[in-house]
């Protein structure tokens, strides 16, 4: 194994350091100082990809999966970020994950406006409405960029989203999806002003969400999973629609029907993306 | 409040029964009795309403959120399920929830042969390969439901589907839809005898899902999310068919990909149901 970067050893839990690391788990930490967490192989790469600037990277090698470990840390190294090498047991405690990895690094939060998100012709939005549960939102990313939205709007957030969890649960999906923050007041004056259609999920209509046209410039909007979209998402949506529900139980999670209205969405689009990333 | 049922009060860990109810946190213990353990006051009522038999239900009435627990409570009773008080500080230990809400029961578990499942002209089945995680599962039972299926068919498990955390995530869809648990063998000799066609989703082919025809008797496989369906669900399926991803994770969910096949059919299907549940 090729260890020809810098690196600098810990071995205790006393270390100043690794103590930063671990107030990252507390929310006020993470935001009061912009700083997230990432954790394996691919999501450092894939961080490194997208251009999320990494500040220190923390390896423990016994744990490594893989061997490519390695050349990440080496041209992590070279691009400045400081690397430290950790025993298992200090790794396993900055983690997340059951069965961690072996790398582990903190990320600077990058701020997304509405200014961020590119305005296409014919385009695909999403809204999410007050998402509550982190996997819930790394999901919806992950649909978003499958789907080929051209932005997603994270609207009156609960959910942070720089939560370690979230970042795991989206598959990197948070890095590739140009997204924005904002109130709804926001969202709807960026939306109108673009001439952006609003279609609104809600089972109080019989519009089945097939039967509208959704081939040019819409943002899909979605809520909670307990109570749905808030009542100005119902009242000045151009588009409210329906997911038809066959069974008895009817409930679907929230990620999923949104995924069902992207690729509907994508569907009727003929699979093109009209917006490029 | 109305406790006119018969109840017995429990105040310690020490005793038996609470003892009992802790080991079923053991799948091995779950499985040798068949008992597994359901919590909060719609998945009891749901449980109820779709045949489960309860045995023991405990309640903490410090905890409940609504004020038709008793109701539930009385009508357990008087069926013979034997009902318990117990402190909170018990209830919580007993809980998988993060916040409790007062309510536990244990019920037998069914046993799911492809016998029990309904053969339908036209129907819409889903097969799952070796789902792992209960939260993926519990997503799919929940779409499986809303999406009209007539069966669902869990091939060479490895989740146990009377996990608490698969019986928490479908929101009671795991009683509502027709199971079967069985091996690949199985699986196929019960579809061709049905003259059940196979879809397979897999990333190897030109045919996009939305291409192929879902009116007909149909069974929807899917694999798990790292490796996809297992060889012979490839070389023997009848219709193959790739869900296009327009973005750069080149990732879903496999619950997602699952609903984005099953909601295709419902939708060719005009939304109706071709069996009865």
């Amino acid at each position: 194994m090729d260890k020809s970067f810098r690196y600098t050893v810990l071995s205790s839990t006393q270390n100043a350091t690794f103590k930063s690391v671990m107030k990252l788990r507390d929310r006020r930490d993470r935001e009061k100082r912009r700083l997230t967490v990432l954790e394996g192989y691919r999501e450092l790469t894939r961080a490194q990809e997208y251009g999320m600037e990494l500040v220190e990277c923390f390896f423990a090698p016994e744990m490594f999966l893989g061997e490519n470990e390695f050349t990440v840390l080496k041209s992590l190294a070279d691009a400045g970020v400081r690397v430290y090498q950790v025993p298992p047991f200090m790794l396993e405690k900055m983690a997340y994950r059951d069965r961690p990895e072996g790398l582990i690094a903190t990320a600077k939060m990058l701020r997304h406006t509405l200014d961020d998100l590119p305005v296409v012709e014919n385009g695909l939005y999403l809204v999410a409405e007050a998402v509550e549960k982190p996997g819930n939102l790394g999901s919806m990313l992950r649909s978003a960029d499958a789907a080929g939205v051209d932005g997603m709007i994270i609207c009156d957030k609960t959910t942070d989203i720089y939560n370690p969890n979230v970042i795991r649960a989206s598959t990197g999906a948070l890095f590739a999806v140009p997204l924005a923050e904002a109130t709804t007041d926001e969202t709807f004056a960026w939306l109108r002003k673009h001439n952006i259609k609003i279609l609104s999920a809600t089972p109080h209509t019989d519009n089945i969400y097939t039967d509208v046209d959704l081939t040019t410039s819409v943002a899909i909007a979605v809520g909670t999973e307990q109570t749905g979209l808030t009542e100005r998402w119902m009242t000045e949506c151009d588009l409210p629609v329906v997911i038809p529900m066959l069974g008895q139980i009817d409930s679907l999670n929230v990620a999923t029907a949104t995924t069902i209205l992207l690729y509907e969405a994508a569907r009727q689009r003929n699979w093109k993306m009209h917006g490029k990333r």
